[in-house]
């Protein structure tokens, strides 16, 4: 039955608007579009959902949502394993079924119809987005993604000391105010772990406000910590920028060496 | 009428005055540096008269003055409609009639003489701001707005990118302390929506406090989210330092190829 | 008298020591150290006199350090109006009188004697602080310093424009928010200059916490603003981080150049 | 005893495996992995049991391990100090002795053994930092840790300066608060020390709340402040932006000029 010419030339019709790959055209194809757009919505649909002054009194209009988006999933998966085959490096269904991917798809679909799953099904519903990227991942956006992908590639040596360092003056600074506060206010600074919640706040210059030294000693510490905070926001700040810089000089030489390849891509 | 020399010369003299174009000298013609000053007052006396502890007792005073203001307005309006015609680029005044300043104009004109409007004057008051940005944009600044500009557009794709990625680690954030703590704050993150404005002050580092976490595990990944709402601020800072870099440098060999055009432009 | 051959001896060198232009050494000379040793306690001592659990039972103390200070003072700056002729680029004496900084010592001296100002003394109190940096600006961080400002004023229009983006940005957040949030929050959020104090707080990522949105139309608009915010951090951290890359190539080149004058001043 | 070869080839031995100049291989050797390991193991643990909640019954149980880990590094001790004297760089075991890891890592196992020294042993056990850092600089992260220290060091005066400017900025912002809001809140704005406290949470955008001017001049101070903090932080982020990338462009053009010995460090 799928030898007959029919059959294989609308699979490879579909195959051509659902696979990024071998899609020609420029950006998404419509097919993808569509399914992006399902997603998507999908998407806030749990989110909102999670809010009980939403849900209340819709809750069969958002299950009924629910099992209409897992059918359109359900049916995106099912085509999607009939027609990988026509992707020359996909060898079989089976290698495709185990693909990070399709088990990301499949996931979702259990996700959309499990109805009763309640809280615990938002977190795989984020799963989903993952398939969103992948989708865009092959479009429009390669160039930049890879720009970006290169440039955080190329130093993470560098990031990855300045991390250290950021978690050795993290503890130090946890360390100092459980010394010269933990008596006082033994709630926010009684252990250094308990320190280490103030101290992420103010390294990280987000001073929620909840806790913060009360003591001439302990401000005069906090505030260098604060300054040490910019300091160090300002290292992978300056790292990242001359990585972009970079990844970006590579990328125009590239583009001029290979015009004809990357007019395409663009 | 209008064939009379005299009034032509006026027209030209006056358009030369009121078009940044036409305009021959640096920067803005004394008449626009005038109608530029009147628009800010108008600004200001917009915002303040928003403040009841400034507005009450001095209501009249305040009438009289957007009445004042709104027939100046009107003055220039009908004096930008009447030489229009001296720019070359404007084909007739229907055309310019419909143009997006223009309409901006009017609505100023509309918003100075609905005295009674109240409160939602003031948002149509901001409608002039664009105007000020108009005047000034063929004057001084020039260069330096296409400077940026340039920089910003040639990294749309790289901040498109990172916006993407940002929503992402916001709704993923959001959805981790919904989680969390969804049972012990129900108010700050009984659902994903609520908990979302938690993820967005804490990602830009804003911190009110007026919502942050109280569980050991909340903390935990408060504090990721917060190392990482650093990492989301580095990378566009990344990407347009290195965009201002190329963009300055290109300005400046331009400038070396054509230094008389840009001579006189700067 | 002036012209005894002993004096003229002593006013030479006195002149090396107080004149950084004048002193052939590397740095500051050591009198010149003393001298901004005693400023910064000065200042320092001003700074500590306010807080009222210091001051208290050591007002006479106090007072006597006052006096020695502004004696000090008083004798640097008989020494500068006797030596400043010695330097060519001074003219006379009476032109080293109205310059800005023998007036700002002399309003030094005015501070330190003028016991019974009370508060208002601290603020002419900062005037000491320009001195230091003048004496330190001809020694050792003249390059550096140089840098800084020659970054700072090559982008002075790029500054400027996104500085025009930021107060329009600022009046804009605060006018959406005096709309949505004016009635429910009038204390925090009744007028636009009310509201202005919420947007600089929350564009400049600081948030105190004290205002803060409370509707669901508030707390969307707050992150726009707020995401809006980093962007507008981002953009003259771009623009200055490309321009010290420059303003420090050119540094360089020069000192390619001219290795031999610039080793002496490094 | 010494002189008999199966010691010394076990010196020579233990001596490839501990010191990490002497260690052919990439990175840590296998030892220095498993010694860094229960460093890390014994920082957790001395920060973990500062927490009451996690102590309170647990204490023979972290006693012991205390213990443990004070032999084990005793043991590490004694296995550096002998066979320290086969690197060439050290000339004696004394001279090892009074070196600064040495006596970081006697100190670290006094430490491990004054079980008895409550609280005040926890700053100590932050010494066991420097350890790791230690055994970590001569491995993979070597020229990640030389381009940081490198962009750092050769900015200093610019940094410097910078530092200079943020604390005249700080000292000033408070001064105008002290005198605009003493009165008014003495707790928080009652003397200049008590406003930089403020000041500095302005500036380095932190925002605690917990102070936080009420009046109208005190709330345009403060915009202001808050603003310049913004520059103040984007001045260090360029500077470091534009020496990264300097330091990276130099450490790949010794790449490329040296390629053999570069290879085998990286």
């Amino acid at each position: 039955m799928h030898d007959q010419p029919l059959l294989d030339k609308l699979r490879s019709r579909l195959a051509h608007q659902l696979d990024p790959v071998l899609y020609s055209g420029k950006g998404m194809s419509p097919l993808n579009i569509a399914i992006a757009v399902v997603i998507l919505a999908g998407i806030l649909l749990a989110i909102i959902q999670t809010e009980p002054s939403i849900r209340q009194g819709r809750e069969s209009w958002f299950r009924a949502t629910e099992l209409t988006l897992g059918s359109l999933f359900l049916l995106e998966y099912l085509a999607r394993l009939w027609t990988c085959i026509e992707n020359d490096s996909v060898k079989s269904r089976v290698q495709h079924f185990f693909s990070f991917f399709a088990l990301a798809d499949l996931l979702a679909i259990l996700v959309a119809f499990s109805l009763y799953l309640g809280n615990g099904g938002v977190i795989l519903r984020l799963v989903l987005l993952i398939r969103v990227v992948r989708l865009a991942r092959l479009g429009r956006f390669s160039t930049a993604l890879e720009c970006i992908a290169e440039a955080v590639r190329s130093r993470t040596y560098e990031l990855l000391v300045s991390a250290i360092f950021g978690v050795i003056i993290l503890l130090f600074a946890a360390t100092c105010l459980y010394l010269v506060e933990g008596d006082i206010q033994p709630e926010a600074f009684g252990s250094i772990p308990r320190a280490t919640w103030w101290a992420v706040a103010t390294l990280t210059t987000v001073g929620y406000g909840d806790v913060y030294p009360i003591t001439v000693l302990g401000r005069i510490l906090a505030g260098i910590t604060a300054v040490t905070g910019i300091c160090m926001i300002a290292v992978p700040t300056g790292i990242l920028a001359s990585a972009f810089s970079d990844a970006i000089k590579e990328a125009k030489e590239k583009h001029r060496r290979l015009p004809k390849v990357l007019d395409k891509e663009l």
